[in-house]
């Protein structure tokens, strides 16, 4: 991972090493703001309009008094500056309450701080990747269709992953699977594709959502109930989504081998198929 | 509440206006620090060491690498700086895993972020408030021993007591109470006094062991066992204890009128008077 060459801080574009908030801002004292992730893909954002509604929606369930609308003037001008107009990239957006003096409730009259990056991203038309990954049991909050940036949980689950040589953690509460670190994820067995539904317990993930629609154009039925952690040895397939994960087969779950080398399942193959043609 | 004069950040003390960070410090980007708070009363810290091992334990359960001892020399000239030494005063201290190109698992090489500012702080000797509170269902993660910065459940909480005129708020796990949203509490009903065991879903209050350990010298029956959110009707008397609000009577939990006016609870009276004998 690298750097971004500029940052976009409160209206102005500056180098990212002069990139600086206050100590007293509310991001960094109560990780109190929201965030979002999207990616450039052939000239035009991919979901663009999902991506700011959900950031949107997440400032309006903590009470950030911020209008997203008035990004779509400010993001031109970041690509610009960091010579990505146009140009597949990836770009951060993060929103906090603030700068206000500490305690835990917030003033009426705070100004929300408004940090923005564009990174060059070259997303594969497929994702080839086989990964293998871990399960934990979801130690997170109860309002994970929050995607805020009070995210030490998701540090410490993800962290665990690295240190086992895989790319994520698959979580699991009251021994049902929920999501993923950082990414959804889609259980297959029988033909049938089981992901957790869109409620409190996992975020309400947009490539998810696409692969969902997918399921149904396709014809593949799908069961939005969480999958079983103690019914790894009864699965067919299970994949990972996300912005820039896309849809990734998983090969390995601890132990339970589903696929070796690049072999994939074919309902996974098909979905991955079909999302890179709506790209 | 008012800004701190003077900020030590990394080894300078600056004023607090150019006290600032990076936009990639963990600290923003991921809530991925720990916090401790602790007050000077009468020329030194009351359960300073106490304070300091927990910031310690902290730092260690998330793995940020970072001796606290090297702040037994850091914090006497920042108190000097802000005309505090030996003064009643509050000193805040945050220790964040450092800065680094974003994503969810971290370096091995990175340099944590170390801020502290102080204060002016006098404590009343016995606090005389009758605190009302509010009760929620507790949505926070289930590692909260953890005394991290990732709050913002915590923040919503406490948010939701102030727009309710309420002090606190009492969070109920499964019907059973746990804490509130930054103190710990306590409830008596027939001449016991029950808290929540210091598990994962508590902090481990310094205030509240004190108070425990109070209950035996003191004679009073104390059950580590949580008191249920239900049982309302049942009880006799209530408080809330934390650094600044050393024990603070509780006279309403939601509709549910504990005490009138200044009036407090005899074991709440006890436990506030000898605890004021400690300092």
């Amino acid at each position: 991972m690298s750097y971004p060459e500029k940052v976009y801080l409160n209206g102005k574009i500056v180098n990212a090493q002069e990139a600086t908030i206050s100590v007293f801002d509310r991001g960094f004292i109560f990780g109190d703001g929201i965030y979002e992730v999207m990616v450039q893909i052939n000239g035009s954002f991919f979901y663009g309009q999902k991506h700011l509604d959900r950031l949107q929606e997440g400032l309006d369930k903590i009470n950030i008094n911020f209008d997203v609308g008035s990004l779509t003037t400010e993001i031109p001008k970041l690509l610009k500056a960091t010579s990505l107009t146009d140009k597949d990239c990836l770009l951060y957006m993060q929103i906090t309450r603030g700068v206000a003096p500490r305690q835990h409730s917030y003033p009426a009259d705070i100004h929300p701080t408004v940090m923005m990056y564009a990174l060059p991203k070259i997303l594969p038309n497929i994702n080839q990747a086989n990964t293998k990954v871990i399960t934990r049991e979801d130690f997170r909050w109860s309002r994970c269709d929050i995607k805020m940036t009070s995210l030490l949980g998701n540090v410490m689950l993800n962290e665990e992953a690295m240190q086992h040589g895989s790319f994520e953690t698959l979580l699991y509460r009251n021994g049902l699977f929920t999501e993923a670190s950082h990414c959804n994820v889609f259980f297959v067995r029988d033909q049938v594709v089981y992901t957790h539904p869109a409620n409190e317990y996992i975020l309400n993930g947009i490539t998810g959502a696409i692969v969902k629609d997918l399921c149904t154009s396709l014809g593949i039925a799908l069961k939005e109930i969480p999958y079983p952690s103690k019914e790894l040895a009864l699965l067919d397939e299970a994949f990972l989504t996300g912005t820039s994960t896309q849809i990734a087969a998983i090969s390995q779950i601890d132990n339970h081998c589903l696929y070796m080398g690049n072999e994939k399942g074919p309902i996974t193959k098909k979905l991955q198929e079909a999302f890179f043609n709506l790209k």
